[in-house]
């Protein structure tokens, strides 16, 4: 069953998630005003796989049902499905402007499929079997998927176990014939209103003491327990006001909840690792590799409305041919695509795992989100250089429709004289909320943060280098070592 | 007479501003809560000029009134003049961490200044003469004075007079016995609505087609014709929020504003500029490095708050120590620090104008400037880094407070355990608050546009450079020109 | 027929070669020590082909001649070539640790290819056949061959015919019946001296005044009225040095020659463009293309030496441990594997040509390059940062073998106790080889405009963009143009 | 006594050197071309004493011998003097391109000066006096001082008295009534050569089993037990070739040197910290902060000739009002600025010694500095990029002089048809000297270690600054802390 966009929104109303919003608990979620254009980023990708000239990137076939599957909810079967993930995220970012919130739930997905199996191989547990059933559950029924990763942290110099409170990282509480309890909670978590299901996993490498920690299981959204607490976004509540066009992008946006598991019963059957310490780094870093990979796709294909928007500003302002701007805006260009360049190259240089699914390049990955981690910044530096200053001093859409000030307005406002003032006011307000505004997070913030910090991609590159083999070459060329004789 | 912060806010009272927000006239917009927290960043350098050891960077003794003066009012008399404004901007930066708005003011009245006294010297007019009468009221009265220069331009392709619509650039359209009357807007007015008077010059060098508007007078913001519209900023309706903490900086902010000048007549005796267009590009080329030299002080300034709070969202997540997080603290400090030197070096360099008051260097003013159009962005970007992605994805205050929900905010999202959540909420609504909301337009924006966008810092750059002296030192080492005999 | 370096380098023997050196002309350049190293950096190529695990790499199937044939003589019949020949030149790279010259030839061969079939389609001409003959003569002998297309270019503001001299772009200045005699000079001719072919190509985009200048042919490097001069290189004359420490690289090196054109006979058979004005920009730019892809190899190879050699010096100083010295090592990682994931990146979304052979994708291959503009400086930076002063500050080997005060340097020149004071040494020499030596013109300056400095690139970038696209992106988020409906 | 150049020069003649260079004892060292541009440097220093229009800025009164004293020998008595030291060294960098080598003397005396009043203040030694002693006849005998820090520090992890040779780090071996012997080596010793004296001092915070190793004393370059040994530098033996072109600089060079102190005995009145080891850090950073304040002069001023070579070069070349080319040309100027900018700027900010001497402001110093190890690596980058590939590929000058291919070479590479190619080879290879040659060691490495490394900079940076204040600035401002009220 594959849904469309606007079943994808019915299916959302039948979900009873205890929701709360700027301090209110919101039954109906789905027309909220603050929520809905987080649900329609995630409509997208459900609209995308009815689209025939893309369908081949949309969607895929299964191997584990056998039918055509929304590439979300699959697993990647070669490095070409690598490759297609990347430039889909890239459409979705180019039509969204912002985060369409559903790769963590694939990267996830993938990222327990291989790892489920190689516990499996070392423990004679079953939670690779448990975990494709799941999977086809979701697959069949066409579901959204949050995957839920990053703990609350607290002190970040402690481990798990040694929290002053020991609920600062999920993990079970008690462990019955028929399943588990898990208390703790997540956060920053993207969509995860806007899913049926959550994908719970350890964020970092555990030690024997932090047994109770190796916790990872599949939770329905609305089960008993979960409490849902939307973040704040900038310039959020623009989206109450009147109007369409202060908001910058009425039709979309990001969404980070915080997810408070209080004591949630999860049966045995979602239960893909309870204690299993050693394979908990694993877990985490095949999904990160999977979720920087992701960077080189969405963030490129934001960044072309940035540049689109950055360009469209010249041509209104007429400064469009000068050579300063012309540099700026192949500069933008360049980062953007350099980002993209390192997307594609983690994704055809991927490898296959025991399991039988594809991980990208891990090296490359850390390399893409590094970039990701620096260059929308200067990104957004270079739009807000072309667009002026007008980005955060013009005044609001209510005055520029005001019956006595709005004709200043329309008059003094305007650019070049081709252009309608009301033109160049929405093309800047798409630019603020993606430097300042609703679309900031997705564009600055989690481009640094998500799938983790710059520190961590510095820290995985280290690793995955085989600095030994460079000095061999700097000890040969430099004759420490025996000279390579060329003509031998 | 010399005022108190409260009785400077007190006065603005007495004015009958013709203002708009947010698409209504606002008629007590002293105890607005969108505007009041402007007023009380410009309240703050009436506050240091009564504080006993601030006094001798806060006032100065007037030449005209042999009294003492605020320096936001004064004239520079030397190099330690120029030193003791780049100071006070830095404290004042560090008190507010925003605009203060008072600068375009001072650097205005300076320019006009020693212009008026070169315009006499040229033309056999008065206008010096009439400048220092107006100056002494303001000293006087201790007055709150905004500088307009920004027209709002239309083409940028097209010079004042080729525009479209001929308003688009101030300009007189009719000239009496007893005044001028002056038409068209000036955009990006930083603290027009928190002022008594504004000082109107031109924005850039005219031909003689555009004599018209070629015109500087010294309008009370109140006057007959004048309309103020108040622009839009980031997460500007937070402060009509209850709770003081999603705000970040809930005491102060900044302002700008779009003036609207419809046929607004002003006496002779406030005319300092008439269609002189041969010092039009003096005017603004004087003010223009004034005000690049402001940013060598304030931005320093607003950048001490943040790297303050980023030093303490380190503390609170427990990794102060780490030494990626000091080399980053550190490089923080590195270019805030570099901005300072500029704007120091440039006030020690300065030279004494033709009327007696001092510029600073032109070249240097420039080159800090241009450093402020980029350091500010990469503080903001290593702030967002150490700060954390709760930066953007905490929920609000409301939820915070929430009788239900609450404890699990203040369990799940406190840090070290000795820091209450609550303080590590209000650090991270700060930094927020510089990034992304209410201060980020003081601090990236204005860094980026204020006083000029780089482009016309790198015209400045090239153009005050002594090329042809480099390329003879090089020549002369080159032994292109005769080589210099060292023992000669 | 496949020769080994050995071979290869016999067969240099046989050439009669008009080449300058130092004011000299030299006979015997195949042993001259100056020269030689270069000679070794091609030899492995050669070798390369004959070692059985890296065959896949260094040689392919030629579907012209049915045989194996060395990759550098090939073309490119898939993406998955382009992909080898990247990661080959890489390889070569890491085992060279400077430029090994043959891409320029491999790469005008393709982009030759591709060109003379086009030409053929649009002009009835024949110049693909003659340039497939050509082809299978240098395959069949496994000729090393030279590309030559930059030209010395005069004044860079006028076009070829405008020139005060005719003679600085290559042109034929006759036409006969058996072929066309050409004059002119080609300027920065990296190992033209090393070849035994050289393929001319036009330099520039052509108007219809340049007619004459849009020549291309093959001419054996020691034709008659062809003069090599050999370019100086930062401390070349280190190699006549007794020793083999000072010299940094003692095996291998970079070579670039101005190749004279003094009315030079070319018959028809080997001529591959003359006049068609309407291609010159095209053979231009897929050789730039395809010049551009190839430093995402070389100069990530030649990175992987330079990080090793870093990295190496940190122990030797018994710094590596350090979290300042791990942090840039990394970051010197990160640049080098970005400027690699560029290379597979365009090389992966390569295309197939009208004549059937693979183009590297365009805009990603500027990209690629313009990133080479700008991180080898970085490295290198970085480099110096962590080797520390002594690379520019030891004494000569010399000094180190002397009896009399090789002792105090021995002594006082060590680093950590377990590693001789010879080996920091060699270490030191090796990264001021290629920081500042005889391998920095292949580390930085071939980085900055082997295949066009970065301008060219930024402007390749800009027309290579759909900028309408984007801003039609941008429009439609904006609600300029119609938003788009995600349910419908 | 104020020498002249020459007098200076013959000066040297007197002394008794144990000089080694290229494996060989220099007796003549005074006239080796090698040696003899840095000499031709230093002398610049002399000479400028002598030009009436700068003998502000090169000589001052001293309050030691209240006679005119070179202001390289000079104690440095107000801000004043800091800032004219700042801008000699800018013009001396500008007349020279390259190190003149007395600026560690300099700051070395003033930072001995002032520690030596502490040292007594605090053990009632009498050190001070005895170093005034020795001023006073260092002034009135106008010598040359070499300022001799660095040890050769073996292990950098360990302490001076945990290495294996307990030499690596000078220190005195013995302790008599007459004086004390000290051994050890100092290296990249700026100009020792060319000096009469140096300075020794200890290179680092000691530590109670350090003891014998605190310590500082002069000795005269050419006493008994002293060695010199002349490091290598990039094309050093350019300098004996024929010809004045191809070593881009031929009348002004630095020079580094290897100093070993082979039981050197040195009377008590010579002798200026002999086990204090508390005060070890104070005379460290104090020199440090002077000299990290110096490159703030001597960089610019060598940049100011890189700046004009190369817009030289874009003359050459007709591409000078190419917008990218100017863009690039005013950020040269930008960075160069931004360094002088920062030099002046800590010595404005000057502070008064107990001793009566000035310190540069040691944090604005550090930051200068930090600076000075980025952007002339940058103007460097940026000079390739304008100046083109001919940089590292042009003939030598004897091809440029050969009777049969001079005249092609004149042909060829000849740029625009006003200017000579011979200019143009002038302005190659000067650019050449600076980025690869014989002045990228003092332009590059340098700017790069010279007064310490980078982390040096950043710890010093981190030190210095009052992190607590700006967390409480921070802390109020949030509302963490009572926020201010500004009506109060």
């Amino acid at each position: 069953m594959s849904m469309t966009a606007k079943e994808y929104l019915e299916s959302l109303r039948g979900l009873k998630l205890n929701l709360y919003l700027l301090g209110e608990r919101v039954e109906n979620w789905v027309d909220n005003p603050i929520i809905r254009p987080s649900i329609n980023a995630v409509a997208m990708t459900y609209k995308l796989a009815h689209e025939p000239h893309h369908e081949g990137l949309a969607t895929t076939d299964s191997t584990l049902t056998e039918k055509r599957t929304n590439r979300f909810n699959a697993l990647f079967e070669s490095t070409d499905d690598l490759v297609k993930k990347v430039k889909l995220q890239r459409l979705l970012g180019q039509r969204t402007a912002c985060c369409f919130q559903r790769c963590v739930g694939m990267d996830a997905i993938n990222a327990l499929y291989s790892t489920t199996y190689e516990i499996d191989q070392a423990h004679g547990t079953e939670y690779h079997h448990r975990f494709r059933e799941w999977l086809k559950y979701v697959q069949e029924n066409d579901l959204c998927v949050s995957g839920a990763m990053t703990d609350v942290k607290g002190d970040r110099g402690a481990a798990p176990s040694e929290q002053a409170d020991p609920d600062l990282f999920v993990h079970w509480v008690e462990r019955r014939r028929d399943g588990i309890t898990v208390r703790g909670a997540k956060a920053h978590q993207t969509g995860a209103a806007n899913a049926h299901e959550m994908l719970i996993m350890p964020t970092l490498r555990m030690r024997e003491a932090d047994r109770d920690y190796a916790v990872s299981c599949a939770i329905p959204t609305d089960a008993q327990g979960v409490t849902l607490i939307y973040g704040r976004q900038p310039c959020d509540t623009r989206k109450l006001e009147e109007g369409d066009i202060d908001v910058g992008n009425y039709n979309f946006g990001g969404q980070e909840v915080l997810i408070i598991l209080d004591d949630v019963f999860v049966p045995w059957d979602r239960v893909f690792m309870c204690g299993e310490i050693d394979f908990s780094a694993m877990l985490v870093e095949r999904f990160a590799a999977y979720h920087r990979q992701s960077y080189g796709g969405c963030k490129a294909g934001i960044g072309d409305v940035l540049i689109g928007a950055t360009a469209s500003m010249a041509d209104y302002n007429g400064i469009r041919r000068a050579a300063h701007v012309r540099d700026k805006l192949a500069e933008m260009i360049h980062l953007t695509e350099t980002i993209h360049a390192c997307g594609l190259a983690c994704s055809y240089e991927g490898w296959r795992t025991l399991a039988g699914n594809y991980q990208a390049n891990t090296l490359l990955a850390n390399v893409c989100k590094l970039n990701v981690t620096r260059f929308p910044y200067e990104l957004c530096r270079l739009a807000e250089d072309i667009a002026g200053g007008l980005l955060v001093t013009i005044p609001s859409e209510k005055d520029f429709r005001h019956p006595a000030i709005g004709k200043y307005i329309d008059k003094y406002l305007r650019g070049v004289p081709e252009v309608s003032t009301e033109a160049r006011y929405r093309m800047l307000t798409l630019i603020h909320a993606m430097t300042f505004g609703l679309e900031a997070p997705s564009y600055r913030t989690e481009s640094m943060h998500g799938a983790g910090s710059p520190q961590a991609q510095k820290i995985m590159i280290e690793r995955e280098t085989d600095m030994e083999h460079k000095q061999k070459l700097a000890r040969s060329i430099a004759g420490i070592d025996a000279r390579e004789d060329v003509l031998a």
